[in-house]
């Protein structure tokens, strides 16, 4: 079977569309125990754990962890030896992301009651943040600039980055982009143990705040385990794209739009809602057409056949409510007068509206982060932005006055909840001058 | 002992601050298997599992889910039955707190560029959020109010409030504070079953998106199993106050803000930092002799003992650095011109500027929220609040003409990164009419 079609009029559709989107996350033991001994090791012996894994896991040994920095020198070195096409286009991607997020960037903010008490928010960024980047294939330079420019948006002074060299081997495309996304220090060092190492720090690294950055599933294993001694972004689980068609976008596009997806890896999920069986025809036919010629085919063809759908819907205020229902990574609205049926759109991490807006534009270079929440979780959780970089502080200065009337409410609440300390701390304030007892 | 004394001039002063700060967090292999337990029971069985697990830990026999829910009529009669004075303090607190959470409230932004694509951040509300509000001495009404407010400011339409009623008892003040927050339907179900029905949904419950709100370990432990088929707030460790104090302040009152934390609990810290020993004195001698007056003395006493320190500083200075090391939960700075002090302050959950302002007055009634980040976590994170109830959609609209020269950006970066799908996905769109190919 290429892929599955799908009618929302058959008996079944609710179920079998249920049993399409399920996807196993249960966490592997063995996994989690090795990650467990390995951060646990990096934590009691800090640079000597992380030398001794390194030397294990990407057979490169270094007489301490201070010969694993990769210096800037190297990054502007390879960003020198880019071809000028991918380095204007690394330039003018990161250029774009920062212009958008910068729409992003939250600012301190208060206000003064009549009694002179002053209520706010203080934003302040996070100190220090690290980066992970995966090594070998899956190491997207244009992953880099999507956590990095964030971070720097938000302000964060001091942005770690860290990246296995297997058997010394650096991805010059990575260490350029980080040259470009403006990261401040880089690593060789990957694992478990450099998400230990960025969680507690060692002698030579200084722990961070927040750990972002996708990772295999040691990776994942480590940042889940060392969340509450740091911040963590989300644990991606397989990339999805759910494209709504009116059917008279090009079938060839939309085909090549689900295969965009499917190219990621086996796992990953491509569904196309349409009120027009013939148009899903039109598709069938031109991923049939166009599949041989795809470098990466195999992936393709075992992600759509095992988790892809055609799928014939009733009309597109239909397909909304099932969007919503999915809540999708990445939804492209691909019909006339798309801003109507986005309206209709509650949930998912990225809309893409118009015929014009491939999910490929926003992966790139179109300004939004390409990190999104999948698995469903756009119903509770947002894209990578800049207010993952920021927090918040709460700023109560309550005025002589003000300390009148609040202290009366506190202390009636306090005692009703049996904090008697609680209502005294506010009672000493009552009728009070600011001279010491 | 009743309270340590440290200066930071001593020899091992950061190492004994660390030790003082140190909690242990690690989680009971016990309560994590029976939480497994339950949950998987009431994702299996639904309705069942919880009549089961309600009579089991709650003495409490229903025929059916839908009988344990607690009408709206029985929270109106307990809201009319408030004595008047408890009442207003409630319906005050409400309505400040109402006015400070609308300022977070975040609007859908978009700006269009020269070519006409159009990109831009969309925010929804989440459809369903689960409210934990714990049973017996520790179900605090104000609580109530600190979860549901930021809930339905962010425009939750349903907002589903679970509480265990141990042998039928129900809290009169918690409902009449559900009543006041707005909260939608309450249950009387707790514990790890009633957020196993939350997060999946039984029979009689529709699942939510996000479960917030505190509760003992064992509901702890399900909301952390939980987190990814729904969001969830922080786990809160113990409560802290960090208290930054010139000198100039009452001892009484800097003492009774001491106790006002350490009365929550034996795990609760309370840290006071002056540049002035003699003022130390003051409140170590006020802390002797106010403590036997408090009704939670015992607590108060242990509190201290373990956990609170009077530590001498060199300098208002020093003392702002040190705050930023722990990262407090609440951050009294009780001084003249506090301004001054809390423009150096990086990282705290609240920051409480001047002597009026205790911080038993942000805990009930000033406005911001009590629920705040702790055990250092305030370094990346924040308060509760609406944007812990909203999401954001990236909006990417790329005109034809966007797409010429964002296409050939996108392209040159998936050609670098292998990725030839999403490379033909953009070139797709170059130099096109719109007409079906």
């Amino acid at each position: 079977m290429l892929i599955t079609r799908l009618s929302t009029l058959s008996d079944n559709f609710a179920r079998t569309l249920r049993a399409l989107l399920a996807f196993d996350a249960s966490q592997d033991e063995s996994i989690e125990r090795a990650t467990a001994d390995i951060l646990r090791h990096v934590q009691e012996q800090g640079d000597q754990a992380v030398l001794d894994y390194t030397k294990r896991f990407d057979r490169v040994s270094a007489p301490s962890v201070a010969a694993l920095e990769i210096e800037r020198g190297e990054w502007l070195a390879a960003l020198d030896a880019l071809p000028t096409d991918q380095r204007k286009a690394l330039e003018t991607a990161a250029e774009r992301v920062r212009t958008y997020h910068a729409h992003q960037r939250a600012e301190t903010w208060t206000y003064t009651e009549a009694d002179g008490t002053v209520l706010g928010q203080k934003i302040t960024p996070l100190d220090r943040v690290g980066l992970y980047v995966p090594g070998g294939k899956a190491a997207y330079p244009s992953s880099v600039l999507m956590n990095a420019i964030p971070a720097k948006v938000a302000g964060v002074p001091e942005v770690i980055m860290v990246t296995p060299t297997p058997d010394g081997i650096r991805n010059p495309m990575v260490l350029a982009a980080a040259a470009i996304g403006g990261v401040d220090r880089v690593w060789g060092i990957g694992g478990a143990q450099a998400v230990g190492a960025l969680a507690y720090g060692t002698q030579t690294l200084s722990p961070v705040d927040k750990i972002v950055g996708p990772g295999n599933a040691y990776v994942a294993a480590a940042k889940r385990r060392v969340f509450g001694t740091v911040g963590i972004d989300m644990i991606a689980g397989p990339s999805e794209i759910l494209i709504i068609c009116d059917g008279t976008t090009p079938a060839d596009w939309i085909a090549m739009d689900l295969f965009s997806q499917a190219e990621h890896d086996e796992l990953a999920q491509s569904i196309l809602l349409c009120p027009d069986a013939g148009y899903l025809d039109e598709v069938e036919a031109a991923i049939t057409r166009l599949l041989p010629s795809m470098p990466r085919a195999d992936i393709i063809r075992s992600s759509l056949a095992n988790r892809g759908a055609l799928i014939l819907v009733q009309s597109l205020d239909e397909a909304c409510a099932i969007a919503n229902d999915i809540a999708p990574e990445h939804l492209e609205i691909s019909t006339e007068n798309p801003d109507t049926w986005a309206e209709k759109i509650r949930h998912a991490g990225a809309i893409f509206l118009g015929r014009y807006s491939s999910e490929a534009l926003g992966d790139y270079c179109a300004g939004p982060n390409h990190v999104l929440p999948t698995s469903r979780t756009a119903r509770f959780s947002s894209p990578l932005g800049v207010y993952d970089f920021q927090k918040r502080s709460s700023l109560i200065h309550v005025s002589q006055a003000g300390a009148q009337t609040l202290g009366r409410v506190a202390a009636t609440l306090a005692y009703g909840e049996g904090l008697q300390a609680h209502a005294a701390s506010a009672e000493y304030r009552l009728n009070s001058t600011e001279s010491k007892s």
